[in-house]
């Protein structure tokens, strides 16, 4: 007997439910029609995106939520879905998946495994399911599952035990480099143990900090993955079974080190700024590395066109700084406008010289020369309704190498997860393509340029050895002496990590930026800004 | 048989153990010498302070506190202590209350309910306990539970069943205008229902947003409070018992609005700039209420030395503005500074000419005010090393009527969840214990003085109205449908229901503040920033 099911890896808006309603209407009928599947499969949460966070605590929010599923039940005929919705029942909320097939609920199920680590909270939510769900359609013996379900041991097995024949898995699970493999792997030895055959479905696009990659799968009863969607693309995909056995389809090419970080970037800033509203973007550009990586990601994302850049030069911003950066907006075509800053600094320098007479020059007058380009940039996104992106990689936002309301000020932060030996491996990635960086832009010392000569060096340990620390102290949780232990210096394993601890009152400040790696900043590390522990 | 209690209702740092081990020892010290009690109980998780976020994530930060507990029970002898701590046990935390004597753990408990709502993440960090824990000591048995315990239905109950005379309960409770009430009455229900006397010990003192309020009280069997310690204050107390009996001791006052608030917010004040190790404060005086209250408060929190202000006029500044600045810094006899901005703005009008010119004038003209006072406050912070007050209220931050990196620029934001109606009464009370505030302040229209004869009700509805709204939309989860039904007018709702929702992004980077109210911006209501949500 035959089988057709349809992968529908949808970029939902979270909170728009009107929108997502049309969204999976559209993909069933395309399911129906184009695909002939007579089954679809839709991400997790389908009717309100993933994650609504306290939209979830409003009682309005939650019966319109309840209303659309009998509204998308009701719209389309001929063939069967599947959606995920907050479900109220017995005065809880349930993480639900629904099968709906000709104006009739033919199953409904409740995730067991609810997620409350890292960037998921869904125990502020909802309350756990306690069984399988297992339905018949076209013959076929059907189970259930949401997202951590099939993470977890057990549950597959327990669907296996119940008679299911073939697992529909509906997903919203977080880009991270590592991520795509895990699925894979995990999942994959779960199948295999239990032998039953299973339908990944992710949802893709950028949610604030988060970003959702697709990349949607099949497994056999081998747990191999025979079919593969797309990463950081809509795609609504078929899989024809003979019985519960999956025919060999296509495979995209999955996580490609450097190149995917590079999309996931892109479709972080493009949704960002489309679900938001905004004109397009702006940002400064210093002709350092950093603005010049998220210069090419703007474009790359909303076309040059959408984008512009206003170059701020000082006393200290040397003469191949401005050529580069003049060079980048060139080689990318985009507006560029040169304010130099000297009129602010020079006003705020004689507004304070009475209550600073007889200090001693510090970062002080090196945040004002940063505050005054803040202010410049605000005033630019405020009169254009366009977006500020905030140039900042992870490494300085570790370290609080950057000013508050000043090269911090912005609405989104792209690079904020992107530590700086990355930022290289980008910027060479994207010049591979087309040469849209200056060479020397990725060679020479980086610099803030705030002081006279001034280099990173001078403040920070080198990159090579700095970025490592980082990651294990704040990826991984390493303590002080387990990073000395692995043979990095302990005068930089102690400057770096309480420049860490002191600096996360700047972090509570900052924009939201995109996570790509296995822990960033915001909603995934959360740390009390008063705090007497000190990792050294 | 007589029996002394000892309530330690301390105010610990977060994260810092060491400290908190020698002002648990030092307590229990004083337990013992001073009011020759047989027993003394702590707050919830006294080793580590409440809440330690992702510090519990640390295995080097657990190991450490498990250790503090052995170091505890070996430098005391001659009392028994019941502390808090988070017990590392076959791989997984658990919220653990242990008893120490003469150097022996007499007894371990674990955390049955562990809260995941409001401001709590504990299902975050810890696993739950599944059993009572009763000990017997000088002839009683107690029993052991922790906070949310005793919230729940049943807990109690269990304990009676299990054979418990007395029950010791470890808190770390935040304050809010309610809660004490709440406290009493819900735990006073359970105990009475059980007939099963009860300890409760609270922590005091300001963990960034958070303020715990201490005020922990003792229970008869009948649910009667006998005893009251004093809000927002450390106070060592010890109640005696005749069996289970307790003796008639003191009460403290407990909450009463407005006075109790005030107290508060200025506890909050002084720990987050004792804690964080600040020189002092300072802040942006208008001539407005806002910046006045917050001054008062901060100078009752840090002294009239630690606190300075800076008048910052523009040409909308009128004359009584700055003269009733001067009238309340001199009121408080703080130093006071003087610096108009024109210089700054000028120069930022000529620098943004040319990439203005064609547009009109709008509110890009009037936040470019804002931000040079910004700088300017934080060039003072920087150079000072005194926190930046932030002065802005919650009708403000929910309506976005403040500006990013402007008035919104500043480490600690003490009135950011203070209605504007509650900013009126709150300065009336501290007038009326003596006059700092001129009453034209409090009497004359608010305006935030950045166009020419600007009033706050050009742009939005009346405080009288608008609070109201705030509070059923923000606090309470009512839809607008509810709102209007409850008497609003429909263009006030509407106004500022869309302004709460489209403002998230400024929200998202404001400074922490002090929450007094059932639901504060922060960690108390997490919503996403990008959204497709309409309240209306």
């Amino acid at each position: 007997m035959s089988l057709k099911v349809a992968l529908a890896q949808i970029n939902f808006v979270v909170g728009h439910i009107a929108a997502n309603v049309d969204n999976i209407i559209a993909a069933a009928e395309y399911a129906r029609d184009q695909l002939h599947a007579d089954i679809v499969v839709f991400p997790e949460l389908t009717i309100t995106g993933y994650p609504a966070e306290d939209l979830l605590l409003r009682a309005d929010f939650i019966e319109t939520a309840n209303n659309a599923v009998y509204e998308v039940a009701e719209r389309v005929e001929g063939i069967a879905m599947v959606i995920g919705f907050p479900e109220q029942a017995e005065g809880v909320l349930y993480n639900s998946a629904v099968v709906l097939y000709q104006g009739v609920v033919l199953a409904c199920y409740r995730k067991q495994a609810l997620p409350n680590y890292g960037v998921f909270d869904e125990q502020r939510y909802f309350t756990a399911g306690h069984k399988p769900c297992v339905f018949e359609f076209n013959g076929v013996f059907m189970g259930l599952s949401i997202c951590e379900d099939v993470w977890r041991p057990g549950i597959i097995e327990t669907y296996k035990q119940s008679g299911a024949e073939l697992m529909l898995t509906l997903n919203a699970s977080p880009f991270n480099a590592e991520k795509i493999h895990q699925r894979e792997t995990i999942i994959g030895d779960q199948v295999k143990a239990a032998a039953l055959p299973l339908v990944y479905v992710n949802q893709v696009g950028g949610q604030d900090e988060l970003i959702f990659d697709g990349a949607s799968f099949v497994l056999n009863s081998h747990g191999e993955v025979v079919f593969r969607a797309a990463e950081f693309k809509e795609q609504i995909s078929v899989v024809e079974y003979d019985g519960t056995n999956p025919l060999l389809t296509t495979c995209a090419p999955h996580y490609q080190p450097i190149s995917s970080d590079y999309q996931a970037l892109v479709l972080g800033i493009k949704d960002y700024v489309r679900k938001n509203g905004f004109q397009g973007a702006l940002l400064g550009l210093s002709g350092g590395i950093d603005s010049a990586l998220v210069l090419a990601l703007a474009v790359d994302a909303l076309g040059a066109d959408k984008v512009e850049v206003v170059l701020m030069p000082s006393q200290y911003t040397q003469d191949m700084s401005n050529e580069d950066a003049v060079l980048e907006a060139d080689a990318l075509g985009v507006q560029y406008h040169v304010i130099p800053i000297a009129p602010a600094v020079q006003a705020f320098t004689g507004m304070l010289a009475e209550v600073f007479a007889g200090t001693t020059k510090d970062t002080t007058e090196e945040n004002i020369q940063a505050r005054c380009r803040g202010v410049i940039l605000m005033a630019m996104s405020n009169k254009k309704g366009k977006l500020l992106l905030t140039t900042g990689n992870k490494s300085e936002m570790s370290v609080g190498y950057a000013t508050l309301y000043g090269d911090m000020a912005g609405g989104f932060a792209p690079i904020k997860d992107v530590p700086k030996l990355l930022v290289y491996a980008l910027a060479r990635y994207r010049n591979s393509l087309a040469e849209v960086i200056p060479e020397r832009v990725i060679t020479r010392p980086p610099s803030a340029e705030l002081a006279p000569d001034q280099v990173d060096a001078d403040s920070l340990p080198p990159y090579e050895n700095l970025d490592p620390i980082l990651e294990r102290y704040v990826e991984l949780d390493q303590s002080a002496g387990d990073i000395i232990a692995a043979g990095f210096k302990r005068e930089e394993v102690v400057r770096a990590i309480s420049l860490v601890d002191r600096n996360e009152y700047k972090r509570r400040q900052s924009p939201p930026g995109i996570r790509i790696t296995s822990r960033a900043f915001g909603r995934d590390r959360r740390y009390p800004i008063t705090s007497g522990y000190r990792g050294v």
